[in-house]
This record gives structure tokens, C-alpha cells and sequence, in this order.
């Protein structure tokens, strides 16, 4: 058996998320189809994140097993020539046995995009969270860089698939301002998401950013673990699954299980 | 009669383009639709310019008459209420009764964006021609320098609504790169535009970019007036309406038919 690593772009909006369900599109489902199509086989791929509904992704990780003579290179033309018009490999490679795109994931990158102008956008509306009442900018990279390091994030997760341990590591957290496009763009890194972390944190600072909440009250909400002391989850379809990173190249998978989606 | 000033902002994914049809969703009557619900009367809306099914506008600019009491700002809060989502209006003003959104227009300045890689894009796919050989930007600035002047565009009009008259002034045609996204970014501005002149245009120069043609052939095919002579269309969807420009604010309305699309 061979073990093939998929990078993935794929345009979430039409699609349940990442993550297989019987009654619902979803991007693991459309791939999984292409691969058994390729050879013949059923086939099961493994997600590094299992994006929610509506979230795009611009390096999605994934692999999957295969017993086949097909070369890499041909994985990547022919899914891409399968796979629907939102759905793109962007990378094929062949990797050892025990890389897991999941389980062996050192960290990731997100990405969420605010539109903040008065009036709406037609065209990229499906790329971004707009909001029409002005953003403190400076109140926002503040309050961001208070998540950075390690930290509890369990008033940052969602509900459902709760995780036995909730610290995780932010590396990076930082707003980038585009004042000609009323633009602002967060980018967070960490060793693992918790379930709608990001959304809850941009959802929090964008309180702080309408100075409905101080920067330094995220702190508190830190310490706290309650979720409802944080912002609202911001919408899905701001928010870009960037890249994934694998320490040591492509392996090995024993990473165990800190790092969650 | 007031005459109110619209600037638009559209996808145009799901429109068969800018003008009514009996059959069709377009934006004229989209924009129509949405005035008649705030004025309770019929609505005609007049465009800058009737961009083709698939095309996005940024900037289009068009104008009614409606005998009304409501201010502008109450009809761009309300369109922005009543018209979906992948139309927007940006501005609205009060314009004297001899502003004409077409015939007015003193120039107009459409940009059409390249995705130039090996494999294909999933996200913002709507927005640009992806083609995957690569292309020599150079030679397609050089050509793009041949047409900034003043012109007879025949070989660049496609067949349906001729012109009679083919003579139109380019101000600015250029490419601007980006490399490391691998996207190129036509802008192009004239007082006018003849029927499918960008789209005809930007095939021309992918041609010389891909090496079927030279950079110096350009001023061949204008001197010939042959639409034979120049590439094919390019796709509708990395083509965008970005600017109309008035010359004296919003009027007088009287530019005659110099003009056109």
C-alpha cells in the first residue's frame, strides 16, 4: 500500500465542510469519490483540519492509502480533472507509511478576512465577514497579542467534540490593516484549533473592535474557560485554512494527540 | 422627475450580463425590480455599459428617473435591503436631468485578471482566466503598448450590435505582475468600448504570450479591421467594470454617441 499527501484548495461555500456525513456535500466525501474512481477502489482520505461548513481552505492537508501503480503526478491530474470546479489539488507526493495528516501535524495556519465598510460587497462577499460599523484596528492587534503563547483555550471551543485537553500553543496572532480596501485580515498559528476556535476569537475581537469588550479582558476570559464570557462565533465564510506543517518533512505520524483540528 | 445616480457593484456569475431579457436573470432587471418595490411605479435603469453574461462590475454607473420623495441615501440603505447578494450599490446621488449614465461617459476603465500557473485554483476561480502554460508577460506589455493611442478597433469587435463607428482612444493599456501569486492584471481605459473589445483584446495578447503571435503583429491586425486576424474572446469571468468617469461631475448628459459601451 502506498500512502499519497494531498494539498487542497477547495471554495467551502457549497459544500457541509470537510468531514463525510451521509445526507450532505462535503469536501472529504468529493475527494474520497475521485480517489476510488482513479482506482477503483473505495477509498478513505484523512483530513489535518476538519474545516466546518462554509470555511475554504487554501492548503488542506490529507492522505490516504492506496494500492496502486499510480504515480503521484497522475493522482494530481486526474483528481483535478475530477474533482468539481471549488475543489483543487494543488499538491501530490508520495510519503512513508506513517505520516497521518492529522496525527502528525506540527501546526497550522489560519486565516480570517473582514470587509469594514459602510455598504456591502457583491463581488469576494463569499470570502469575508463584513461588517459595516468601524473596527478599532489598534484595539484589535492588542488584544490579539494576549492569546499568544500557551494558553487554555477552552472558553474559545465550541460545543460538541469537546477535547479532553484544551491548551494549546499561538505562535502567531496579528491583525493585517488594508485602509484603501477597508480590510482587515487576522492571521493565527498554533499547534492545534480547538472546535470554531478561530471563529470564536475573531468573534471576540471583533467585540473588542466595536468596543463592546476592553483588550485586556481577554485575559479574564482566558483564566475563565467559560465560553460565554467570549465574543459570538464570527461566520464561516471569512475564515482560510492556510497551511500545514509537518516539523521533519512528511513524517513521521506519531505526533499523538495534541494536535487536534 | 428625479434623476438619481447609481454606482453598482455586481458578480456576474449568475447574470446573463448587464441588459434585460424575457428569459434571462440580468442585472438591469434586478436593479429595476428593486426600484419599483421602494417607488411602487415601473422603473427603467439606463447603464454605463451592458456588460456580457459572466462579467463583474466593480464601478458600473447607472442612472433613473423616478418621481419620488426619497432621498438617495434612503434608496441606497433600501436596495442594498431588497436587491441579493451579489449586487451592491455603492453610491447614490442626485444628478441634474440631463445626467445620462451612457451617453455621458467620458471614459471607462475595465481590468481583467490571469491566474498563470500549472494547476488549477478553487478558490476566486469566478474571478480570473486560469491558464496553465506559462505566459511571457513582457511580450504581452510590449504588445499592449501598440494599442495606447488612437485607434479603428474593428478587429477587436465581435460579431452583434456593429458600430458605426470603430474609432475609439485608449489612454492606458498595461499588465501589472505578480509573481509570486503567479496572476496577471490587465487594465485597460477608453473613452469607449465596441462589443466584447477587452475580452478580444486580452485573447490577442494571451496569444503573443503564449508565443503564437509577436508583439509587433498587434498593429497588423488593427490596420487589417479584421476580426479574423486577432485571438479569441477571452472568458467572461475575469473581466470587471471598474470605473465610468463623467469628465465635468455628474454631467451634462449631452456626450452624443462617441461613447459607446
Amino acid at each position: 500500500m502506498a500512502n499519497f499527501k494531498l494539498t487542497l484548495e477547495y471554495d467551502g461555500t457549497a459544500y457541509s465542510g470537510w468531514q463525510r456525513q451521509a445526507e450532505h456535500r462535503t469536501v472529504q466525501a468529493e475527494v474520497e469519490r475521485g480517489i476510488a474512481c482513479m482506482t477503483r477502489r473505495p477509498a478513505t482520505v484523512f483530513g489535518a483540519g476538519r474545516t466546518d461548513a462554509g470555511v475554504h481552505a487554501l492548503g488542506q492537508v490529507a492522505h490516504f492509502h492506496a494500492d496502486t501503480g499510480l504515480a503521484p503526478e497522475v493522482f494530481l491530474k486526474g483528481l483535478n480533472s475530477l474533482l468539481p470546479p471549488d475543489i483543487a489539488v494543488r499538491t501530490c507526493a508520495q510519503v512513508p507509511e506513517t505520516f497521518h495528516a492529522r496525527f502528525g501535524a506540527r501546526s497550522k495556519v489560519y486565516r480570517y478576512h473582514i470587509l469594514n465598510r459602510e455598504d456591502r460587497a457583491a463581488v469576494g462577499r463569499q470570502y469575508a465577514w463584513f461588517i459595516h460599523r468601524p473596527l478599532d484596528a489598534d484595539a484589535m492587534q492588542a488584544a490579539a497579542r494576549v492569546l499568544v503563547g500557551r494558553h487554555d483555550f477552552k472558553a474559545f471551543e465550541s460545543a460538541g467534540s469537546p477535547r479532553a485537553h484544551t491548551v494549546r500553543t499561538i505562535t502567531t496572532a496579528g491583525w493585517d490593516v488594508d485602509a484603501a480596501q477597508r480590510r482587515l485580515r487576522f492571521t493565527v498559528e498554533a499547534d492545534g484549533f480547538l472546535r470554531c476556535m478561530v471563529r470564536n476569537i475573531v468573534g471576540t475581537l471583533v467585540a473588542v473592535g466595536l468596543g463592546k469588550m476592553a483588550p485586556d479582558a481577554v485575559a479574564g476570559i482566558l483564566s475563565s474557560r467559560d465560553r460565554r464570557r467570549a465574543g459570538a462565533t464570527a461566520p464561516p465564510q471569512g475564515l482560510f485554512l492556510v497551511r500545514v506543517d509537518y516539523g521533519d518533512a512528511e513524517g513521521p505520524g506519531d505526533a499523538g494527540p495534541g494536535t487536534q483540528d
